[in-house]
């Protein structure tokens, strides 16, 4: 799978628990983010879509897997991959790494998602088909 | 000022951080719970005043400290009183105590707020006056 | 699959977002103070398994299927059960309801999550064995 | 005061709530997240202080305004300037703003606080004397 998009997110006291890791729920929040700038910058804007076309993307499903802690301070690179798609709903893969210290050292697997994401009406809440853009960049 | 509304609330992973306390932010956060429950059971409530009146509380200043740290497993009891009210803002006091494990002790203040809300029209912005359920409260 | 507890969780502002309904991660925070109710009813409390066994527990995946909206007052019934389990692990079923308003309706299905979790040594990271008060729950 | 340390920060779904407006308590997290960079910038990491001196930073005040709702999709540029300090505590003035979009509009102020942090030991929590890379910050 390829990566459409990818950012650097800092970890700050607010990621973090009594742990002192990352809580685990906040993954999701981070890959939110990515996924709000890939489609931000694909020219699909939430506020657009609400406004003019009085619809909305919606998580379905998000099968998190956490492989290692993440602590304060860490600078993880996160990603989004499409790994299969329809007119109305996608299947996105998602992973954060913390990138390695040194060339010989692989980056770290810190979390991955799989995320179903539909596109509905606002009112019925009934599927419709993706923005155009988003297609055209889907079947790329 | 007589405390017009108690609550317990636990503290759970979600709300502390890596310095293993509450993140000073998530006091806010319960504030309002305690807000909102008081308003509900005055028969104040959000989603009506949106749908029937269109319109909002909004918090214009929230001045907090932080007395003492709360730690995961603590149950804090939050309460809320009036400071001060006008027609369509009121200033609110609000505190969150560890209570004593034992009849020798005090309550531990953990964190207090002096909380500013003003009711507004959605759509405007404009200042309205207070439902009369609230107004008739407040004047007690 | 036996229902092991169940809790009421309001829904507040700080739980939803701009799509007026609450933000889908939110729900893993809902889940996890049901866990963690659960076992303090067994007993077994974070802050001692962290002082006293240098133990915790962490989520290593997290399915889950969001199914309706909640929106700002609902007020859910969120529960756990436990589908497996085995000494130093156990994967738990986890839902969040909204009650039927009256009696010829069904609670209606919010979001759902399959949680697998660890017990783990701080230090080392490295897979323990439950406390002995939760494996004798677990095999009730 | 001069402003010691700027940055963009985009407004997410998770930032958001019912009203379509950012989260008050959220202007918080902002603020950390810049005087998070500015002390990473200057050297002092909050890991580090844990690890090699057992000392961390705490919030004992916070005094928000909120002046303007910011949005979904908004990208506010969030400072830092130093209003004073002493040997083992300050006061910051944090502020929001939302960048003109052309040049003959002025930025909007969103959202500003007065912060007052203590430095402590984490075992003790008493005050000691901050890091000298800041102090010798604090006094330009």
């Amino acid at each position: 799978m390829q990566i459409r998009h990818s950012k650097r997110i800092r970890v700050y006291y607010e990621d973090t628990d009594a742990g002192a890791v990352v809580y685990y729920a906040n993954y999701l929040k981070f890959f939110e983010r990515v996924r709000s700038d890939w489609l931000r910058e694909l020219g699909v804007l939430h506020m657009d879509l609400r406004q003019h076309y009085n619809a909305m993307f919606v998580v379905h499903q998000a099968n998190l897997q956490c492989h290692r802690p993440a602590v304060l301070e860490d600078e993880l690179r996160v990603d989004v991959a499409v790994q299969s798609h329809r007119r109305a709903s996608m299947v996105l893969h998602q992973s954060a790494h913390r990138p390695a210290q040194d060339a010989h050292e692989a980056d770290e697997l810190i979390a991955s998602c799989t995320v179903t994401i539909a596109y509905i009406d606002c009112s019925t809440l009934r599927p419709k088909p993706f923005p155009q853009r988003l297609l055209d960049h889907l079947i790329l």
